[in-house]
């Protein structure tokens, strides 16, 4: 790479880090409540739309259990965040989920876990964003119908931050998270208070009419009206994407880890319930009308509103109504939330490398995704997230009412089998642990996880039956892909890993080859030729020959007399080639070498130009690369590149690649 | 590759043919007339129309003018054809163009003219078969609307038969190429009797009235008018890009083979000649109205025919008029046009390659085409080929009317330089000719060459002019491209040349490195590194050393701890690696050696898997590739790949590789 791409590298970037300074990036709490918990606190900018308008299709009554829904997501809130307090005094090394499912039941429960945790961290990246761009686009007309593009460009700005490093993003971060909480804070308490004071006004949308879908005529009272209750009820479960992330996160923590991370649990879990209550309440209070398709649900005097309505975001609306006479307030929390969403994707750009990180450890991932690049931070699994999100992004045109149908059937996947897990866990170290208070506590821990395990496999349940046909079976798919590629890298890596293990026959492996047969590639008498002869004798084999492939007798004729000109003392060897063939006769030739004297080594020495840039090589090369890859083929053979450096590549020493932290852990 | 991407290839390729084999691919007259005339010919299916259609502009009366148009294209193709005898004479080695204007001109002429001749058969594959796909869509309703993908496939199906080799194109293609003749000569024939017998009826759209565009209300008559008649004229000249092909052409005629190749040319330009001036005579005694843009121009009673109107072409409504009641015969000329017109594409794929491969030879494209492939074809020039006409059809939806207006250009050019050459050559050689009777034939055939530089100088003008808005800049735009790419590719061998070349220091060149220093790379002590080590052993170095990066202390402590538990009798040491590099610490020790030790050559052994299936590359070798590229930028190392083949890689030999024909010449 050039100077200057290396220049723009270290600015965007900013300077390599020392191994040594890797406990310098851990969290303290007030930092890393920002960085992890901000993905569950942001999903209450979508979470009470997405109630709201999936009710809406039974019509206007069912608005008004939004509270109730909001009640059963908070429970099952309270119980995840309470069990998983358990898993990270347990299991404090930042596997999480995966870790629990492995160690207790098992390498598949474990890939399982890790497959769908994997595909929400995508998700999680995908909805934030795009519900980020729907908030801007609210704010900023302009932008109304380049959603997808400016997504995806926020998406690549989240990146760059993320390859800086865990530190520098937990700081920059944190004080629109604040602010955040700040701002939904001022509107739920100025809220209460004007609603106590009968001074709360109507929202914006209060005045319309809002009809529900014809085939749910009765509205949440049948069967189909039920389900869709249900429904509702599984799309605001996106509330908890966020505390799996903390589990997974425990050892970017500061001591002691464990503690602190279960505090920022709690923390998460009762600042995110108080938020979501508030906005469904303050949504009744000023009779918010939200549906699914504005333009045709949403009546004004009796018609439709069509396609130029534009219904801006429960929380813009609340804010709107809430601040009434104080404009800048509404556009501080409009601004705040839109930053957040794009922030909470970053929660899945801390978790998403670890995971892979830990999986590339464990041989289901690619090594290079073990690699710590640049600032320390998993840069490969960082690009990876990111072009998987931009993907999805992209197919769904950044519309978060299509995303969220795929999100979160990861997260109660991985929620089930970890609490499964957890019972497990209490219950093998009770069978031995003879400490009665000790075991108390574990009994204790074994009942919270037991509670957990039941209420996230109904919710589990819930949202697979709700959601399956409206897109969750895209991402059950994609998860199944994910684990058979895991499952496939895995046995990979295994069989490798026994081809090559030294076992009884170390010491034979240490014999030598009897006599050393080298070649040395020959096309034309010139400089790289010359040293590529140079170098094939000061190496003193057994035997030297020099070998060009005949393919025009003319040609033939003229290196054999500059040879005998030349008078060098090395064998001159043409071999036929009636196809015209480069490859072919070289190899059949090395395979006789090998057959007459089956314990020789022979040693293929081949000119190779260096070339200083990249179309150079396209002019150069093609038979010796070609041919290199074909000699590789063949074993008891030694290929040896002789390097020409050609004129271009002059300044260039082969230290500027800027590609750094090429760690292959494993082999 | 495997073997059944092998066995496929065969199936669709044929076997590879020996070079000896190489003089059984020339082509006797009568299926080299076919193979390098069916282009010249087959513009008879779409040069009237274009004519008709540019004069139509200016209204009803301005078609029967046409004849005279088309008198004046015959008049250039018969001059042209003349001047092109005497080179064919003169020039019988398939240079062509390039060689007479390299020869007589200068290099950059003969690269100009090369340029020029790549772009046009570029068009001339691109117009011939989106004509092709335009009859085809006529007689088959149901490709209307999917030309561009008709012809895109018709475009690959070409280029199969193509690589397969030239003889056995010529015998398939020389069928049609006949069946055209009689076709068209049966049209020709019959309609002239029946117009002379009084019984010609009149052609389908006989009926309808023609009105022009506004701004040509005088008809002809004006300045317009005549810039109109002009572009009308340089249409047609489309007819006249066959001719050079002949020439560029000669070597795969049949002995003897420049006379063989002058009566070709000349048997070429009568039935040229004779289609045209018949097909626009009978379209002017049938009364067929062609427009350029039939919905709005033809008027049924008054009003214009819409969009739904399908304007024929002219040879098909003409057979459809001159063989009433005969509807077979009319279905046959349909079928074969379309099959020429596809056919014609083929011209281009025996004259571009050849011309590729002679401007490779000479250092202007690279080597590779220059390589003689399977089949004796010159395959990467027809890919080259097949992928540029592909991108045009593609970006110009098919469509001829606007295809033309980029034609044309290319081929004057060339024409106008190469009969300029000509005449420098006959001048040339008159200088030193003696014999009397030989130099009337000279100066014979230098008056012949002048009046063609004349007319192919007048009209690469009027082309100019009268279209370079139309489209014709785009076509000069890409000479411009190919010149400078061709002479930056050029200069490139040539500084490398030199820079190769064996000069004063030739003996110097053959001193030795004083000692060797061998490195073995070791990452774990599994049997790659074993093999590693033994060979480097074998090879018996002046100094050897296994080295490792330490980038985890304890994976060091154990590859130490390991190494002496194995008792090898090599030293290990340990390179720190504080970054968590791979890369820049060899690097830097391997420049540390040769900087204490100048005269030592280092040669670095690195185990590399090697793999059965593509995508276990991605999951190996990542760092070893990385390193091994790097090396080769430091002078006086060698990098020799020490390959293990992993299991995968059974059943694999290497000489499988079914890529043939990889002979660099030059260097």
């Amino acid at each position: 790479m050039s100077d200057l791409a290396d220049a723009a590298k270290r600015l965007l970037l900013g300077r390599p880090v020392r191994s040594d300074r890797l406990g310098h990036t851990l969290l303290p709490k007030r930092i890393a409540l920002p960085v992890f918990a901000s993905d569950a606190l942001s999903s209450v900018a979508y979470a009470p739309d997405e109630i709201l308008l999936t009710l809406s299709l039974a019509g206007l009554t069912a608005l008004t259990i939004s509270p109730w829904v909001g009640m059963a997501v908070v429970l099952v809130m309270l119980t995840v965040v309470a069990s998983y307090r358990q898993n990270v005094h347990a299991y404090p090394s930042g596997g999480g989920d995966y870790e629990v499912a492995t160690v207790n039941l098992g390498p598949n429960a474990g890939v399982t876990v890790a497959s769908a945790l994997l595909v929400d961290y995508v998700l999680t990246v995908a909805v934030s964003i795009s519900s980020g761009a729907q908030y801007a686009a609210t704010a900023l007309p302009a932008l109304r119908g380049h959603e997808t593009a400016f997504a995806i460009g926020l998406v690549v700005l989240l990146t760059l931050a993320n390859l800086r490093g865990v530190k520098e993003s937990g700081s920059a971060f944190a004080i629109p998270v604040y602010l955040f909480m700040f701002a939904i804070g001022a509107v739920a308490v100025v809220g209460a208070i004007r609603y106590a004071t009968g001074t709360l006004p109507a929202a914006e949308s209060a005045g319309l009419d809002l009809v529900g879908e014809g085939s749910l005529e009765n509205g949440i009272a049948g069967i189909a009206g039920g389900f869709l209750v249900l429904r509702a009820f599984a799309s605001g479960c996106a509330a908890l994407t966020g505390v799996e992330a903390i589990s997974n996160g425990v050892p970017a923590f500061e001591k002691p880890k464990s503690k602190n991370a279960a505090t920022t649990l709690a923390l998460l879990g009762g600042i995110s319930v108080a938020m979501i209550m508030s906005i469904l309440l303050l949504a009744g209070a000023t009779g918010i009308r939200f549906a699914e398709d504005p333009a045709v649900q949403l009546l004004d005097g009796g018609v439709p509103v069509g396609e130029e309505y534009v219904q801006h975001p429960v929380i813009s609306q609340l804010s709107a109504a809430v601040f009434q006479g104080l404009p800048f307030m509404a556009v501080l929390v409009a601004v705040v939330t839109g930053l957040i969403l794009v922030l909470a994707a970053n929660t899945a750009f801390n978790g998403f490398p670890v995971l892979g990180s830990i999986l590339a450890r464990d041989g289901y991932l690619p090594r290079q995704l073990h690699t710590r690049g640049d600032r320390l931070a998993f840069s490969n699994g960082i690009i990876t997230l990111a072009a998987a999100a931009i993907a999805l992004i992209w197919a769904f045109d950044a519309q978060v009412t299509r995303l969220i149908q795929l999100y979160i059937v990861g997260v109660f996947v991985s929620f089930t089998l970890s609490q499964l897990g957890m019972v497990r866990h209490w219950t093998r170290h009770l069978a031995t642990e003879p400490d009665p208070k000790a075991r108390i506590a574990m009994k204790r821990s074994r009942v919270i996880n037991t509670i957990g395990l039941a209420m996230t496999a109904t919710v589990l349940i819930i949202v697979l039956i709700t959601k399956f046909t409206h897109g969750a079976y895209i991402a059950i798919i994609a998860m199944v892909a994910v684990f058979v590629l895991m499952k496939g890298i895995h046995g990979h890596y295994e069989r490798v890993r026994a081809e090559l293990a030294l076992g009884a026959d170390a010491e034979q492996a240490k014999a030598l080859p009897s006599r050393v047969h080298a070649l040395v590639l020959v096309s034309h008498l010139h400089r790289p030729t010359m040293r590529a002869l140079a170098y094939a004798r000061a190496s003193r084999p057994h035997e030297l020959e020099a070998v060009t492939v005949g393919v025009d007798a003319d040609d033939v004729e003229r290196l054999r007399a500059q040879w005998e000109e030349m008078g060098l003392p090395v064998p001159l060897k043409v071999l036929d080639s009636p196809f015209r063939e480069i490859t072919r006769p070289v190899l059949t030739y090395v395979r006789s070498i090998r057959r007459d004297s089956p314990r020789d080594l022979v040693v293929v020495y081949i000119p190779e130009y260096v070339v200083g840039h990249w179309w150079e090589q396209l002019l150069h090369n093609q038979s010796a690369l070609r041919l290199k890859g074909r000699l590789l083929f063949t074993p008891g053979v030694v290929v040896a590149s002789v390097p020409w450096q050609l004129a271009s590549t002059e300044g260039q020493t082969g230290l500027e690649d800027p590609v750094r932290g090429t760690v292959p852990r494993g082999y």
